[in-house]
């Protein structure tokens, strides 16, 4: 009996925390109905794959897995200070976005600090927010893009220490062109931080992401080798911002805890942009499939510059629900908005030929099924 | 300047914190030489290797890399809870033990938890307990070794919610019998948990590690693939303790923040004990080797249940940290303890032929050197 109950042990914040988690992985859906998905299309993985460097310098290195990586990942940093041309110390390297996002809120957020962010936008930052006891604050979507707008208006009006922006967005796949990212970060209240979440930059169209400019200490901005790279599996994500924001991870952070082999993917990967331009090619005709198919099964995709679409099924949450789970049922692994209206969406990554025949072959039955 | 100043953003608590980190990596350290390590025996990972197994897995993971891992980690927790014979439920794998001290010391400690361990211990569980505000309280080493009856005692008197001990020891590499060891967790004071790091069990004599007990709410034992399965680069730990703390990991880790080649690694290492069995008759040569070393130079070795020596210089800590300096100077990395009186040695890692040859060759002309 004793296992049942909270542990003493615990903080009152640890025992106020909910056991449940942002995403559960396709693995366990997998182990529950007792077969693989034979279309993998709901993490925004990318089919396509990493750069074929990145796969030697991943098995070069792990004959070297005896070594710790250098807790400074100092070549990787360097790399990409280089490639984006800003300083070294506006990079930091992290176990993934959801890493870094996790040691930003714990370095900014308290007990009942206010934050805010879309409703129904990236659960993973709420779930780091609730584990640090901050106080958040939703503002709805406007047209099925994150409203930059809102959110401002929001961080102003609750003073809030964070905002959280994904741009392109996820879950819906929608962009603001740099423009407007500009005028939101100019106005970024007073000791404010936008945590403008970039991870699906690389495929978005031209003139999305505005100039880095480090030196201004109202926006950290999050990349990732997770989606276009192809790496999702190696946890490689970085951020570059202000210095004092920037240096004060090295205050909290594992030091010693990205893998040596994660660090020399990512460093390969980079060093092979014509790989990138080549998956996002790839993307984009995947994006046209997946418009197809909708119009075929007389449906709305949502336009994305993302390397997933979001397709409205027409009905409720519901509904949506309904052909998400035969879809599953049917082995194609989709994802979903979690929260109203946006949950009235499927959202599928994109996939080669195989995943979209797949797809294509088993979204008029999930439809049928679902009426 | 706006770069010099501690952010406004930053919590309290984060702007308190100091700069300082637990370990600078031996690669910044060949950087600010210009010349690598010829030697690498400062932190404790196994020149001998992993697996052949482990690395043909990492090859085979590399070109799965697309795809995001496990976040439950199944095979290799059900795995790791075969091999020790508990129930899966008492089972957390974790980004190494580092990972899983901070998670741990984040569930449990808030500002002035009072926590205890040795002068001298493992720093990185110290930074953890600071990054979260604990008050540390240390008791001394006792004849070189870890002094579980004063830990025990401090932990009462300073109604401690953790206290830390490492068994083995680092960075002394003594050990207790597994009889203290049980007699030690009997003794935990209600609503404190010992913090039982046994990264170096798999190289310590039968008799060092008593019996696993998940079911017993005073431990938690922490194990590691970054020892003697020479996997530090891989980052793989993993704590066996009571349901209702391994549960409460789910509510506060980074759900995907290990790497799918890392799983992978460390559930191929797992299931060749033949080459750990291997790997420890390498560490006991050379362990006896280093033994050697230090009487052909009229110094004391303490004798070591580890993948390490650590050798008295016989002198203070000005002149062991000169023997070190020259040992570094001579491009073999070691490191050495922090605290007095331990900081009269220095700590060598096991290594092969090569590298015990090069430490009798460079320890003579350190010893010479701080003269």
């Amino acid at each position: 009996m004793d296992e049942l109950i909270v542990d003493k042990r615990l903080t009152a914040l640890a025992k106020s925390l909910p056991s449940s988690v942002p995403f559960v992985g396709p693995e366990a859906q997998e182990r529950a109905r007792g077969e693989v998905f034979s279309a993998r299309l709901g993490a925004n993985e990318s089919v396509f794959g990493p750069s074929p460097r990145a796969i030697s310098a991943m098995e070069a290195a792990a004959r070297e897995a005896w070594q710790y990586a250098d807790p400074e990942a100092h070549d990787l940093r360097h790399a990409l200070a280089t490639h984006h041309g800003v300083p070294v110390e506006n990079v930091f390297v992290g176990e993934g976005i959801d890493g870094i996002l996790g040691l930003l809120v714990r370095l900014t957020v308290e007990a009942e600090t206010p934050v805010v962010t879309s409703a129904g936008a990236y659960p993973t930052f709420n779930y780091h927010v609730d584990g640090f006891g901050g106080a958040i604050h939703k503002v709805p979507y406007r047209a099925d893009s994150e409203d930059p707008v809102a959110l401002i208006s929001a961080a102003t009006a609750k003073k809030a220490r964070l905002v959280y922006w994904a741009n392109p967005d996820n879950p819906m796949g929608t962009w603001h062109g740099a423009g407007v990212v500009e005028r939101t970060i100019k106005h970024v209240p007073d000791n404010c931080l936008l945590v403008l979440d970039e991870a699906y930059i690389d495929t978005a169209p031209e003139g999305t992401a505005p100039p880095l400019d480090p030196s201004n200490p109202r926006v950290i901005r999050m990349r990732t080798f997770s989606k276009a790279y192809g790496l999702a599996g190696a946890r490689v994500g970085y951020a570059i911002g202000p210095e004092r924001i920037i240096s004060a991870f090295d205050k909290v952070r594992n030091h010693f805890g990205m893998s040596r082999i994660s660090q020399a993917a990512a460093l390969a990967a980079l060093e092979d942009q014509a790989h990138l331009a080549d998956v996002t090619r790839q993307v984009a005709w995947s994006r046209a499939e997946l418009y197809r198919i909708a119009r075929e099964n007389d449906l709305k995709a949502i336009p994305s510059a993302t390397n997933f679409v979001t397709i409205d099924c027409g009905g409720d949450g519901d509904f949506a629900r309904a052909v998400l789970a035969s879809l599953l049922a049917q082995g194609i692994f989709v994802r979903m908005p979690g929260v109203a209206p946006l949950d009235r969406c499927i959202r599928i990554s994109c996939g080669g030929e195989a995943e979209m025949a797949a797809l294509a072959e088993a979204l008029p039955r999930a439809l049928e099924a679902a009426r």
